[in-house]
């Protein structure tokens, strides 16, 4: 078995601990006689498994007790309706701003359930290539709340500080960079994450919410797309995405083994430091659109001098064992995904390329 | 490695060499070198898993070509709301018929979302032990639509007819009996199925629907929530849940390979002959309280003449590892649930212990 260089946007790589961890228990889990994925939800082996994915996550991001922990199924896409349908009652408000084409389908979403309001949009010519300052921000003081993309994978932008928001309560979607390094959560009054970035699988959202916040929520809509229900059921309210949360415990396990967030950040700091810095190296061949200071620790993207180079990039990078790199079909050129799951020695090898190639072109 | 007799209720047993084949390409899917859930949902490895999964449907139940198939996320109480979102129009109403718990969830969840009316209720005294005739039925020719429950896990009963509805589209909620044997899909305008029960893990849901349906669904909701937005991107709307989608492939392929429906209700109808004949055989001893023709063949329940004795049993039989037997914690008792996966073999081996049991007691 060679397994390749994996730099795909999501679904994506994850950690090869934690695959042959579920490999080794596929048929027998912890000698139970079956599979994780056979058992009940309401059973006392994956209510240990699920118990445990929540205090990993509460551990390693240090969540406050008046936050939940929820587990969801139905990823960003999902959120982009049901926070709306929570927390944006008629009559208000909500503040959106746009930082690319998450942030535009988040804001697009909310405007058919409720009003919504653009706060800041970096956007020209249908591109963003930089996160707004906070002096840019045009804020609704009296808003239901203020949603934002942390981090943006099709222009390989980050915020890499926090608007001040005042009382009202900051939204964000983190599918792309949930856990990439330790947050204060306690700016936030909500935040989600789809998994199939740095934490697992595609099939589970991960959600953490105020517990005022929620509990307060519209309780106008269908139960099953309120938060306080999953809340009050420990997200067991329906039958959850079980083998997706066994697979959130396993990476988030080996996470912690490995050092938990700041050993995290610092690879993750390491690794895009390689990249920026091949790239940086020679400005005239890596086009790097993304201003520097709002440059991507998650999803690195650059342009060669030509759409046929772009190809033949693509192409030879595949042909060594690095896969994943094409560019969005939205945006073209090169994007290169480097989540938490992606080794150094991945990223290094993936330089080294970029320099013979750049010295063959 | 010792597999139990697995008679979950759901999550359930799946087909050892369908989780066999997983756990093969756990690590490397097709000489990839990645896991299948390492895959974009957009790269043909992944695209021709899920096309596969969605012919394979096809194939078993000859969907005909005005029928969409789609895997969403949410399962069964997603579909709750999702059903009436789209297809209860303000100024209609929506004919539910109760047959047990989850009918009563689907009932009240819609009744959320718009006007509904109950057709048929077998209700009493907060038990459901048969499946209503075509004479109770008190159907509105002007209904948006009729929904039933298939098979109901709980109260162990099952519909072994299916209603007349005129021009009223029949939506069935087949979670615990999809794929059972063939059905005629023509009679339905929607089936939805979650699939931790006959044909897969937890996070993934199957839905068939008549095109004209779908297409002619509201528009006033949000788009992720529109049966015809997932139908327009053949699921791939947002991403999927990947790995749940691929199991369901295993389980599907697995199931053609051994002889397709008409020998899964053979088996079907043999499972459930043994364990009614055991009952049957001692009416003192098992107390079977559904009427014989409402009978389900996928959750088998009876009682014993004691509580005390319905502890014993479940715990003497998982000693001779024979687990899942206990009831509903709504209902008690002992229920067997013996889905597509479960072996004939484990059948007899119940059946034997059932014996064994009643001469001991």
């Amino acid at each position: 078995m060679t397994r390749v260089h994996n730099f795909n946007a999501g679904p994506a790589a994850l950690p090869l601990p934690a695959l042959e961890r579920a490999q080794r228990e596929l048929l027998d889990y912890d000698s139970t006689g079956m599979s994780i994925m056979e058992h009940s939800h309401r059973g006392k082996a994956f209510e240990a498994v699920h118990d445990e994915a929540i205090s990993l996550v509460r551990q390693l991001l240090d969540v406050p007790d008046d936050y939940h922990v929820l587990f969801l199924q139905g990823g960003a896409s999902h959120q982009f309706a049901m926070v709306p349908l929570n927390l944006l009652p008629p009559g208000k408000s909500a503040d959106y701003i746009l930082t690319g084409g998450w942030s535009e389908k988040a804001y697009q979403e909310a405007g058919r359930v409720g009003t919504v309001r653009i706060a800041a949009s970096t956007e020209v010519d249908k591109r963003y290539t930089r996160i707004p300052r906070q002096e840019e921000l045009q804020l609704d003081p009296s808003a239901a709340y203020l949603h934002m993309t942390t981090n943006n994978t099709l222009f390989g932008t980050q915020w890499h500080w926090l608007p001040d928001t005042g009382n009202v309560p900051l939204v964000a979607d983190m599918s792309s960079d949930f856990l990439w390094r330790r947050i204060d959560v306690r700016r936030f009054g909500l935040i989600y994450a789809g998994a199939q970035k740095n934490i697992g699988p595609s099939g589970v959202t991960v959600v953490l919410a105020r517990k005022d916040l929620i509990d307060g929520g519209r309780k106008d809509v269908p139960v099953i797309f309120r938060y306080a229900t999953h809340a009050a059921s420990n997200s067991l309210y329906n039958t959850p995405p079980t083998f997706a949360i066994y697979l959130v415990r396993n990476v988030l396990a080996y996470t912690v083994e490995t050092g938990g967030l700041d050993e995290m950040e610092r690879r993750n700091r390491h690794k895009a430091g390689l990249l920026y810095g091949a790239i940086d190296e020679r400005p005239d061949f890596f086009l790097a659109p993304v201003e520097n200071e709002s440059r991507s620790f998650m999803n690195v993207v650059f342009r060669l001098p030509t759409e046929e180079l772009e190809k033949r990039f693509v192409t030879e990078a595949a042909r060594e064992g690095m896969v994943g790199l094409a560019g969005h079909r939205s945006t073209g050129g090169i994007r290169v995904s480097i989540y938490n799951a992606i080794e150094v020695t991945s990223v290094e090898r993936l330089v080294e390329f970029m320099k013979a190639f750049v010295a063959r072109a």
